[in-house]
């Protein structure tokens, strides 16, 4: 091992739990490379023994000299007076500083494995890597680094060892310094809610509490935190991307900016103790992730997150997991056309005692018997898998913000939905029905009831579900964020393993990559989707795929039509700042192995002919182009569908078919889409979808019209197609 | 309704959640009395509007004017700045002062009702009641009083109501104003063990923190509180005693001393936000009970606490709820002779992964087939009905004091439990196992494992499960008592019903009543018991009946033969402070339809003689006699078997067996047994277990001696018995 000599030129050593800043001078660190040589990975101990990292792309520093590290909780006091009035611990423990290097381990591993669903059928894993034993007073800490060609990853591992078997994280303290005042695309660092806009600034201008977005359960974790994935871009053209992958057991990650120093560092999601990790060794934290590349299109193209998760863990998930395209009984709710709640004689519900077959319905309940046939009838007929019903189940009308207990039991439907006859009506037609666990983040009692609840889905044949987690969590105190609530959510998808069912969490944590271990994780919301109606901006699709999509896919739930909300419930006027052409685009923008078509059959049946492409459009790809980029002002994204995928929207696919989908911003926009992705010699037929002349997406514009035009011409991998797009409009196009 | 003119003649207006005092001058106030006229209760509002009662026993008065109410929590604020980076809440919600009475309704009620199991086979129940409806800003709450000949029980309910639905109690301020400066018999209040010895001193001189007793999970709740049931007796020689009862859904009661008036205020305990009761109308508190008698043996003899609880709520249970005398692979393992866990070679375990196959066994395990078939032959052999085991299952070698989720599983045994051979072993003998499920305090992991782990005592033919709660509770920032955990307990209760299974929770909170309406609630621990060893003093058992036991049988586990430990382990040296004579008396003297033979078979082998009162005592009883009584001094009581119940221990019985226990604290003293509730004109032969001359159970004294002598009589109705017990020593009787 080589000695090293580490100056500390100049350290602010502040309390431990407060930002560290210390600057570092690499004299002989350890160093690593990409195995492709872009990238340089530096690590070494501080005059003061702290673990210190710094990255760079070639000659360019990316990550300045950054600190590592934890403060632990002491030794639980139990045997004096003042711990028996309160819980009283040892005094925190230093175990950021004072470390020596025992030894250090070099790998390389250059893999190509194939995801059971996903943006392209086959994903290169090659990194070099190294892993550091450090110890202090005995105790040792891994510090594991992988070096991809396109980003770093590096966690820190606690081996099985006398001296350290179970201790409590009350801080990490790992930082990512950055080199200057880089534009970057935030959202609040938050412990309970990740539904906000983005806001494009200078980090120096981070201002978590200044983010005008509210919702129900909100608590952000500090004036000038972020969440991830972060994208950030540099003067000189270099994007960063800071996320975490494999987020298990631990958790969930802000990032906390030093306005002073720009230097990030990591802030955990709290427990109902204000401690951020119980730990038992051997254990490991998720991967600190840190994407650099000189190209926005290579961000989307990166598979840094998915490869640091492990291989699929469900052996026969083949033969189960899916892709979905489907419709739902939602949007009329969300659009307050009709509701969930069954009745309003009782402002006030209690489970097995409230006796719905002898109150009053209201008379809108979206998920009556007729209604969901109708959707059947058309989710049928239009070659989609499944129908979501929310709103099924006995308990809606209390349900929401009394952080009530006894919520829902996910088994008892309402008087007017007929579960064994809707969905053996459905099965007649080929169609599933998804089934709808709203917990109103009442956890365990969504665990009281989940194997009842997932057995219930076997017998009637549903094999996916989409859960939701709104309002404050329970138990009382813990975070959507927090370790507790990453283990329930993790705790639902093995146990839906054991069901064959897929999961589409919403309001539960931003996704890790964890979907290449668990593929039945289908979707995740996790972020604002199209359920904010006229509270999207028209800049948020083209950063989702930089950010929240880093982790695993969404279900923004696109394709409405109809755009002016007062046309479903006249007391909710405005506008959706998109126009139809944009609303195909996100279909392939937006990757997710579940895509919904969320607008509702009357509104699809009076523009079919742009219907066709949802219709058309494929749900997995074995292979996909990143065209045009660039993080809050537009994307085109190419994809060539996958043969003989399980869904109805792949399965007529002979692997030919192209789609592509383009989308702006704020700003109207010509892009010329470049079609040599295409097989060379191969002639196709491209129907374009696009903004009509005059078209404009910005909901609250007097120009606002979100007209489209259709056109169908004959092209080749030598052509180029220039395309319009309105502001926030967009244009699709399928190419068989 | 009475126009109320009540002055409020000097009032410290504190802050609301602090100990609130008002003197209070009943001038024309509601009055109800007890059936038999003995007992007087006073209602009304003070000149401020506070609700007030008062208690009084003939011209005696009990309870002084006393307020009542609450402080509720204010209004989540979800929508300013400040709300976004703290839950805010508006200001606290004065629900203890300007109410107006708006009716009253008075009733009278009378039942004599049959327990499943009990002290005696018939209770009656007959109080008067008065409900009286007090309003402010429109909220109705309602008053519900109960009056007995031996106390009092009020409630607070909260009907459904538009101005009220779902609530967040911060304080409740009910309290209890004593007369003056009584002999109290306390343990600290404490929101996570129930476990200390009592004191017994002066109201003034309560000092909840210098009480010398520790334990692992232990947070004393304020310096002068102390826990219910709190028993006190008066100069004048009246006995108070205050606890509470049907605690359901609400955090259980402290009582808050302020020395300086002698008034007791609730204190309840909190949340993991710290918070005492989410609430949801309509709803009620438990019932606070104060209980005045002006004879010891009548506190014993009191129903107040079963009688104010529901009816049975289990119509199957005389089908298969039953009375149980047992023994358990468990007192070698407190004494540590041998031991729960496995092997030493893991210091960390994680189910599922740890392989114990791969292990070296240490040797001491005390859960092996072998032993526990050589319990099973001696249990099977003296007519008991169980054998409990623990230590069968994976996960002992790190389960205390990690706070761990994942600690046990309930299902998985050891290599050396051959959970099938022994059952069947057992059954093929007449004898049940008696499942045990240590939760280590993770009530979530427990929840998780409930349904699987309840059916595995069906599949095997376990039908009682004893459940343990040691350690700081999980989820983090919960208590042993708070609204979460006794929730979980009564879930615990409820599943069990559905698998016919009765359950005996240790360090679940002490209990309130609620066996007469589940008695699958067959035993708790809630208190220090045996297993404490040398840590018991010699009044203990001398003050349990009139405490812990007020709310239901304690799974005490007496029966210790060998006193001296290190005969068991000599690195734990001490002799328990108990002759043997006084181990047997305890099997009447604490009620309790479970009952455990606690030491060795072994043991019990050198002392047959003696182990005969255990083999014959019953465990199940139509009659009890509460002959002498003074806590922390004496008792002695008589029970009468009941025939045909279906212990074993019972089976033989034709009813006229009777059963006498006498137990003294550190003083011997002389105590005359009057016959005279034997039937009359009968003869029986009378077996008696007291104490040889010359001994001493004071377990630190040199004379230390557990000696008895057994001796038979024949006795009528018109004999008198004279007996001697010595220091902590005591008699047994059986009565054929």
């Amino acid at each position: 091992m080589k000695k090293l000599l580490l100056l500390l030129a100049a350290a602010a050593m502040v309390a431990c739990s407060t930002v560290k800043q210390k600057t570092l001078t690499l004299t002989d660190p350890l160093t690593l490379q990409s195995p492709d040589g872009t990238l340089t990975l530096r690590f070494g101990l501080s005059q003061d023994g702290t673990p210190m990292y710094a990255l760079a792309m070639g000659e360019r520093e990316v990550v300045k000299p950054s600190a590592m590290g934890f403060t632990f909780r002491g030794e639980r006091i139990n045997n004096d007076y003042d711990s028996r009035l309160h819980r009283t611990y040892t005094a925190d423990v230093d175990f950021h500083s004072g470390f020596s290097i025992e030894s250090e381990e070099r790998d390389s591993f250059d893999e190509t494995w194939n995801p059971i669903w996903g943006e392209e059928s086959e994903i290169r894993n090659r990194y070099n890597g190294m892993t550091v034993t450090v110890a202090k007073d005995g105790i040792k800490m891994l510090i594991r680094f992988r070096l991809y060609e396109d980003g770093l990853g590096f966690r820190y591992e606690f081996p099985d060892q006398e001296k350290l078997t179970y201790f409590v994280i009350k801080d990490e303290l790992t930082q990512f310094a950055m080199t200057s005042d880089h534009t970057a695309y935030w959202i609040p660092g938050d412990y309970d809610t990740q539904e906000y806009s983005y806001t494009v600034s200078r980090l120096s201008e981070i201002k978590a509490g200044h983010n005008p977005d509210y919702n129900a359960s909100q608590l952000i974790c500090s004036p000038n935190a972020v969440q991830t994935a972060l994208q950030m871009k540099t003067d000189e053209g270099l994007y960063i991307n800071i996320h975490e992958a494999e987020l298990l057991d631990y958790p969930a990650m802000n990032l906390d900016l030093d306005p002073a120093t720009l230097t990030f560092t990591t802030m955990l999601t709290p427990d109902a103790e204000g401690y951020r990790g119980r730990m038992q060794t051997p254990c490991k934290t998720p991967w600190r992730t840190v994407m650099v590349v000189d190209d926005a299109r290579k961000v989307l193209a990166s598979r840094l997150i998915l490869n640091l998760n492990e291989a699929c863990a469900v052996p026969d998930a083949a033969e189960w997991v899916h892709p979905v395209k489907y419709m739902g009984v939602w949007w009329e709710m969300i659009a307050d056309k009709t509701k969930w709640s069954y009745t309003e004689d009782y402002h006030s519900v209690r489970l097995g005692e409230t006796d719905y077959a002898a109150s009053k319905p209201h008379g809108q309940h979206g998920a009556n018997n007729d209604n969901v046939r109708r959707y059947i009838d058309f989710a049928a007929a239009n070659g989609f898998d499944a129908v979501l019903v929310e709103g099924w189940n006995e308990g809606w009308e209390d349900w929401f913000g009394h952080q009530k207990f006894d919520v829902f039991d996910f088994v008892t439907p309402y008087p007017d939905f007929d579960i064994a006859a809707l969905n053996a009506y459905a099965h007649s037609k080929g169609v599933k029905l998804i089934m709808h666990h709203e917990t109103s983040s009442s956890a365990v009692n969504y665990e009281r009831h989940l194997e009842e609840a997932y057995s219930l889905m076997n017998k009637y044949g549903y094999d996916a579900v989409k859960s939701g987690y709104v309002g404050d969590i329970l138990p009382e105190g813990e975070h959507h964020y927090s370790q507790f609530m990453i283990n329930h959510y993790h705790y639902c998808i093995t146990e839906a393993v054991r069901h064959r069912i897929m999961v589409n969490a919403h309001e539960a944590v931003r996704p890790t990559g964890l979907c290449r271990t668990w593929p039945n994780m289908i979707g995740n919301e996790s972020a604002r989707g199209t359920e904010f109606k006229t509270g999207i901006l028209p800049n948020h699709v083209t950063i989702l795929p930089f950010t929240r999509l880093q982790g695993g896919p969404m279900d923004y739930t696109p394709g409405i039509f109809e755009m002016d909300m007062a046309k479903l419930n006249p007391a909710s006027p405005g506008n959706i700042s998109s126009t139809i052409a944009r609303q195909l685009a996100i279909y392939v923008t937006m990757y997710s192995p579940l895509q919904m078509a969320a607008d509702l059959p009357e509104h699809y049946a009076v523009h079919m002919d742009a219907f066709q492409f949802i219709k058309d459009v494929a749900v997995d790809w074995s292979e996909s182009r990143y065209l045009l980029a660039e993080p809050g002002d537009y994307l085109v994204i190419a994809r060539r569908a996958k043969a003989g995928a399980k869904s109805k929207a792949n399965l007529g696919k002979d692997g030919h078919e192209w789609f592509v989908g383009g989308v702006t911003d704020e700003n109207e926009r010509d892009l010329e889409v470049d079609l040599s992705f295409l097989e060379p010699g191969r002639t196709y037929t491209a129907t374009i979808y696009e903004d009509a002349p005059g078209a404009c997406g910005i909901g609250d514009d007097p120009a606002f019209n979100p007209a489209y035009s259709i056109r169908t011409v004959r092209v080749t991998a030598a052509d180029k197609l220039s395309m319009h797009l309105a502001q926030s409009g967009g244009f699709a196009i399928s190419l068989q």
